[in-house]
């Protein structure tokens, strides 16, 4: 192992020993993951040497959240040219083929892309004879955006919390913790990054239906960390702020525009909604690697539509309607800039005009 | 049986004739109801004479909807003093206590109030020795509270069916169908009314946790009426007025106050408040007998909390928290009256301001 790798790992293990856990990880040439649809009922890791199975892994959600899919993307290249045989170029004939299958599993989380391209770019860029020395290469870049993301999340965690006082009542939507990240988290790991230095908060989950990410994996990492929060059904939020039960929204995103434009979980607009009425703040906290450097008019948002059974059933456990009832099932939606207080990201805090402070902050990078 | 009420009987029976079903009715001195908890699964009728078990099909939902629990809580009282025997004085007095269990068992439904206390007024007012005629006295008085409500929902369903413009997408929340009155529906009714004189409509309907009322219920019911129309999640809302894929709102109503706050079932509030960010038409539909003549600072509407298991799992079949996870259960949110842009009753259409036009309404019972 190279020097540079070896002090990668090195990196990568003091700073996992900062967070909770990872729910991904390099190990041995293998992708591990925690598989997030049995949670909060069971606790299981799956592990593989095959892209199309953590290609398929991402598409059915046992690895999601828009950082945890990059992260993951990164590995799975590295993971396809890692335990490929022969030349430079049939190395890097698999790489390139497991970039193309892995970014045509979910189209609006722009982390996969930003992971992909950089894992390309290093790919093509490698002018050497060297198998090995490829796939070390290879095998940092995806070590590097994990480290990065992990960087990421503790400083948007340190920001972050500076803005919650101390007392409020935070409410945050879908997870958007370490199960959705390399660990700690964004909008959830500033809240916990709080709750750490002492300030006394108080947390509303909500359910986030279809598949229940704020019942199942919100509640389950609140739990662990013995932070206070009741869990709500999505609908309850409009009631929460007219009851004046909330201080403050901190959710995460799958995708920013340049401009401000926020592509995150179904739901996230009806809520940035109901605190603009109320005249409440509203963050986003993502890192730099969501933030596509294009504005919402030049490329609109792609949004995922997923199968309407997860909205006829529940997690495919229950069934709810009646048999044929037809549903919609866009899995994300847009909340434009004017609703949105602030983005938190590890370089700093956005305000708006967006199209200034994002440049600046990208720029930065 | 005397000739009124015998007279009833027939109205009731050819008004129950212009509608799809009645999920509530009288038989012999029994109370019948279809039991909607086992929508769409099964459908069971139960039927008792027995007021405490009345009031517990009230409590535990397998009546609900604010005018069929008026419905119900009417022929209650009438069954309680239906199968008394004794002096005028005892049947009196079983009526009364009749009234009083039916009256703590839920707190927003005016509705219920409504028919309680007109019970209760001709139990009181009855002056005459024969238990037979005060028996038929409060029969009919429980039927004409059935009568009027199906007159209302007929009435409300061709008022409110002008509002709706041809090839308009209507989207509604929760069951205020036949399965929510005493056939037809409010909001609901008016739809199929639309649907029925040969307007061209969509429906988007809300699930409506935590009870899932519209994927349950209101889904039922469309399919029975063939009406097109797609389920979506609570929290799809915004993303449906943010994509343009809506035109109007209508909803039921629990509870209404002299000067137009709304409540509502829970997530109410927050679709009227994205309705009213994107300028889109939000109507509440209800009898008289929802609108209780006092203003909303004179006495706060009640919000009936329930267990909080109904959010911490689907319909206590499917656990979808941690275990020991707390959770918030507000049955019902108020919509003030600035997002409310028209109030549908079966005497008319109430505009803002609503003080003057409730009132106005009324005045004209």
């Amino acid at each position: 192992m190279s020097k540079n790798l070896e002090e990668l790992r090195e990196k990568l293990e003091s700073l996992l020993r900062k967070v909770d856990f990872t729910p991904v990880y390099w190990k041995d040439g293998k992708v591990v993951w925690l598989d997030v649809t049995l949670l909060p009922w069971e606790e299981v890791y799956r592990e593989t040497r095959d892209v199309s199975r953590l290609a398929e892994a991402i598409k059915n959600l046992e690895i999601r959240g828009a950082p945890a899919i990059g992260v993951a993307a990164g590995l799975g290249v590295a993971m396809a040219v890692y335990n490929a045989s022969g030349s430079v170029n049939e190395l890097k004939s698999e790489g390139l083929k497991a970039v193309s299958i892995l970014r045509s599993t979910r189209p609006t989380a722009y982390n996969l892309f930003y992971a992909l391209d950089r894992m390309e770019r290093v790919i093509r860029a490698y002018e050497g004879s060297s198998p090995s020395e490829l796939k070390e290469e290879v095998l940092g870049e995806a070590l590097s955006i994990m480290i990065e993301d992990l960087e990421a999340n503790l400083k948007m965690g340190e920001i972050g919390s500076e803005l919650i006082t101390d007392g409020e009542t935070v409410l945050t939507h879908c997870n958007t913790g370490s199960l959705a990240t390399s660990g700690l988290g964004t909008a959830l790991g500033i809240i916990k990054t709080a709750w750490r230095k002492g300030k006394s908060i108080r947390v509303i989950a909500t359910e986030t239906r279809p598949l229940l990410q704020g019942a199942r994996l919100t509640a389950w990492e609140l739990k662990k960390a013995g932070i206070p929060f009741k869990l709500v059904t999505d609908n309850m939020v409009g009631y929460l702020f007219y009851e004046g039960l909330v201080d403050r929204v901190i959710v995460g995103a799958d995708r920013i525009t340049i401009d401000g434009y926020v592509a995150n979980k179904i739901g996230t607009y009806t809520i940035a909604t109901v605190a603009w009425r109320h005249g409440k703040p509203f963050h986003v906290a993502a890192p730099t690697s969501t933030i596509h450097p294009v504005s919402y008019k030049e490329k609109k948002i792609v949004i995922e539509h997923r199968n309407p059974a997860e909205v006829t059933t529940i997690l495919g456990r229950l069934e709810i309607a009646p048999k044929g009832t037809e549903a919609l099932n866009p899995a994300f939606d847009v909340t434009p800039p004017e609703l949105v207080t602030s983005i938190i990201t590890e370089k700093g805090v956005a305000w708006p005009p967006y199209i200034d402070s994002l440049r600046r902050i990208i720029g930065s990078q």
